[in-house]
């Protein structure tokens, strides 16, 4: 941490900035420009200090050095995290594609998806019981008979679940039915449900905020792996922008600065980032030419009868388009497809 | 809702447009313009018609009319809600100033505190014993005991008490408490959280979230009423945009847009809008011109030893002749301050 | 300028950045922290050294902490500057307001126009000639002969005029008849521009760009400064943002921040800010609240037969309303409203 | 163009639009629902006329459904546009990378550059000789001897050069020696410029501004089109967000979007975009992968010496390795890369 002090500072007050560092067990070291005097601050410093030393007297700006997250950060932790789950695995060398209905509907709905999108290459299946709706008023998902129905499916597919937890009271239930816990992105710094999940030792999918920076979502995915729990996914599904043409934006930049600064496996969700079908498909292949590990897509038999979301889910043909598009970009970056294999759940 | 069809659209796609909206119990009005044709939806429409229809061949886009929420609504409800809590009424000609710690550190501090601002003109004191925190390393509150220590204030200074609750599991905990229950800003999509707090019948402070425009913060009003709980009370504090000298902007053109779509009462919060102290009194003095019923103020007898939040909190001096200023200006929209008032609690 | 050095960057990496800062004539200060290595730059730091040290092998990141502007800064320059026309003083203690139609549409609504806005209390002229339209089918000003009305209609009711200029090559024309030269939003960084009536010495109205923050208004205004022509007013006027309910949002914030970090005048202009009518009045009470030093109002004789921005303009009426409204918000502040007054113009 | 009346509007309100709408040479067609009364406007509608209607008494809002522009429009275009400059053609099968230093700094450098690009197989040069600077104290380009400098390199090399305009008067001497004129992102809504590169009838490459949606920057190109220019190249280069690890953020999704609404071909620079060079690559390769006709790429032969923008220009080696990656992508989209071709300059 770096303390910049006023142009004109006084002796006294560099001596009390001094004093505080000090008092909190750190060394401050004096460094006195032409125009500014800087401290610097050394030894290891809680994030408080920072607000304290920004109110003294003749204190311009402090500035953070280090990181604030460490467990998720690949400074501290420089190879790769790949996420297993029954013979799948996720941040490894092979593109992971989850695909399912946003909303489950019916035991029928649900089956005839996922035997869709395993034949065109999904290796997980997704689809939420609960759902987050902004209004009170729209269907809100099927709850526990539709984690019955996923349970169902996924054992007469041979298929991991990955579904959404809202609240940390369902953590339990859910995690009694799906291989990975989504946290979504309203719910990103919904810090007591992230505690609730970090606790389980699940894999958890951990979704990007609208308004949340990158660092605001590494120190959201701290929290998980501050609770023990190592098998964090990370996903970017657009961030809230002036453009209202999608109804967010994509930040696709967002994949290449993950795998920069953290070891945690990243995937993208196209379908909600852009809220129209027409656009899946080329930000799908975008992210994975951008490095993604994996793609989390809609896919409903039906998209014009579907429950929640229907303008953005491809259909059965387009998804197998996609996947036929997603093989070469794969190559072009060295990676391979995952490929649904037979999985024994007991 | 309207449905505008593509130039060019055929007659049998605006036959299975027009069908689509009939089997759903609803009328189609036909009207047929020199490029476009337009479909108008005559009747009580759900909201999953629109995302149905905008994937109907030849559907060009598909406009609502209707605002989808009509409980929060000033159209549906003309007149002004007034939240009243012990005495003090919010919402009506008086302006009140809701002041108190960041977090409750202690009860000395909860206690100097809470006479100071008392004093000074404030008629509710806010503290945290919950705190939402970024990082999972920084102080997250007293809990319960913190809630005791504003119980103890409370009954001293005869202040009603408003304070955060982040999770479902506890508002019964924290309702025991509170007379005002606080969703912060992260929480505000937090929809498990709302439909609890809608239960218990206790007045609400909304904080809009970061992302949200003013209809999702409308709809999220809506969670809260549509249980029955018409005791709604709005904040603003600010929107996330490009702009990083300030943590966030504070929209205080959302004071007046809420004035005129929606019946509760509106307050802002400039402490955590800004981020910053000496842009709380500018921010509370125009969020006040520009009518606000109220205000939430962050008030520290020790802002540079604070355990969180210190640099937007205000000394007990700036706190005092905040409350000076303010007074004209409330004068000049016609408004008086709220007095603090004796009140007996049981 | 602080140079931070990755954890575990090597003695050759240090003493390549520091060798490179010595090449610039400056000193490098070493200081080595437990996890990272910081070397502070003293000496006149020009800005491109910052992107050429950040390229170095071992650099973490470079912090910049000298501001990049001068002129324009407080610091450097710690009394208020106060821009005189013609009796008018903006930046004082008088608040100023300039109001009158978006575009010039005749001699006769100018007049009008002229007339009722200074009897309600307006001292300076505004008035569009050159008009920016995102269209290039909309109405784009009537040019020189809009520039002889507002001469004309100057002339008759004593008052100074703005009016805005959109090309390097239009300066002089303007100048000959404007005694403010308005740089619009979209020309914020129309860097030829600003060169340009940098080097009339006429009073510049430079509005903030809708995707410009703090620093960048600042440099925009050193442009002009840099000329020799230290008549530059600021005017916040909105910014890009999510939300769509209004066109833009005024950022009240950057009023007392424009008032710390410059000794330039601020003013603001909610009928661009919102582009509603209905919202100029509280976000103009607002913006003086806040601490502005004047106000640019649309009033239009007839704002639903405008040929220009009808709908955030105020009429007559309101224009009267809103300014008995500012007297007792002005007072709050301690200032007064500016008054009309005879002004002779050779 | 829809009007929709407010709940309880009166026979006397509507009767008033209808007869404003008739006056206006078009045509109103009623349409009265249970909540709300829709009145539809027929007839070439000019765009003031919504500012009108939506100031009438009882109009709740206008709702445009007719799309603003239409020379840029593909529904009124639907052929793709392709752009050719001696022998390169742009928005045809081949994907186009234009690639050189950001500013022109000497002939060695220029020349330098172009061979390297060129052998690794960039076709077009670019290279600025005028340059924005967000600070008046940086390196503002070369001007004409830089434009000379591109000349003859451009001779030397055979390859097509691309510069940057910035002033209406500049407009007539960079046409003189450059084959594509760019319009810089900061003047994306310079009108004056706009009308003066339309009328050269040379090419035009037109960046998105930071603050832009897709339908203002459809009308910035309707501006040049309308000047009888139809050589107009679109480039993404990044929006303004609230995220601020890259200088803005790329939207990867206006390029299928630019692809279904208009005809225009559709480029992106991810070097501005990102502002970091080792983002250039996993978002170039994205670009093409999303559809994207061509990249705009900063290279420099020794970037930590570049007197612009540094950081995010690729050294020569970071570049051969960007078009070996980019090969096979584009292959996966069933496209060829540009081969840098001999072409004869007069």
């Amino acid at each position: 941490m770096i303390v910049v002090m006023k142009v004109g500072s006084s002796q006294d007050e560099i001596s009390k900035v001094t004093k505080r560092i000090e008092d909190a067990g750190l060394k401050a070291h004096l460094s006195e420009g032409i125009e500014y005097t800087v401290i610097g601050v050394l030894g290891q410093v809680f994030p408080e200090l920072r607000d304290t030393l920004e109110l003294l007297s003749g204190v311009e700006q402090v500035i953070p050095v280090t990181k604030p997250y460490k467990l998720a950060s690949r400074e501290f932790h420089p190879k790769d995290t790949i996420v297993k789950i029954n013979g799948v695995a996720i941040g490894g060398n092979e593109i992971v594609v989850m695909a399912g209905p946003c909303a489950i509907e019916s035991e029928e709905q649900l089956l005839a998806t996922a035997h869709a999108v395993k034949a065109a290459g999904a290796t997980v299946l997704r689809g939420g019981a609960f759902k987050p709706r902004t209004s009170p008023y729209q269907f809100r998902g099927l709850g526990e008979s539709g984690l019955k129905m996923l349970a169902q499916v996924s054992k007469e597919t041979q298929m991991p679940i990955i579904t959404e937890v809202m609240a940390p009271n369902d953590v339990g239930l859910v995690a009694k039915y799906a291989d990975i816990l989504q946290i979504g992105a309203r719910n990103m710094q919904n810090f007591v449900l992230l505690d609730e999940v970090g606790k389980t030792k699940k894999p958890v999918l951990l979704k990007r905020g609208l308004a949340s920076n990158i660092q605001e979502w590494m120190l959201a995915a701290e929290y998980v792996l501050a609770q023990g729990n190592e098998q964090v996914i990370l996903c970017e599904r657009g961030i809230r922008t002036f453009e209202n043409y999608t109804r967010n934006t994509m930040d696709v930049s967002a994949i290449p600065i993950i795998e920069k600064v953290s070891h945690l496996p990243i995937i993208a969700d196209p379908s909600h980032a852009t809220g129209k079908w027409y656009l899946v498909s080329p930000l799908a292949l975008a992210a994975v030419a951008a490095g993604a590990d994996g793609l989390l897509i809609e896919v409903h038999p039906n998209p014009d009868m579907a429950l929640a979301d229907g303008p953005q889910s491809l259909t059965f043909d387009n998804f197998r388009l996609l996947m036929s598009q997603l093989l070469p970009i794969a190559k072009a970056r060295n990676r391979k497809l995952a490929t649904p294999s037979a999985r024994t759940k007991p």
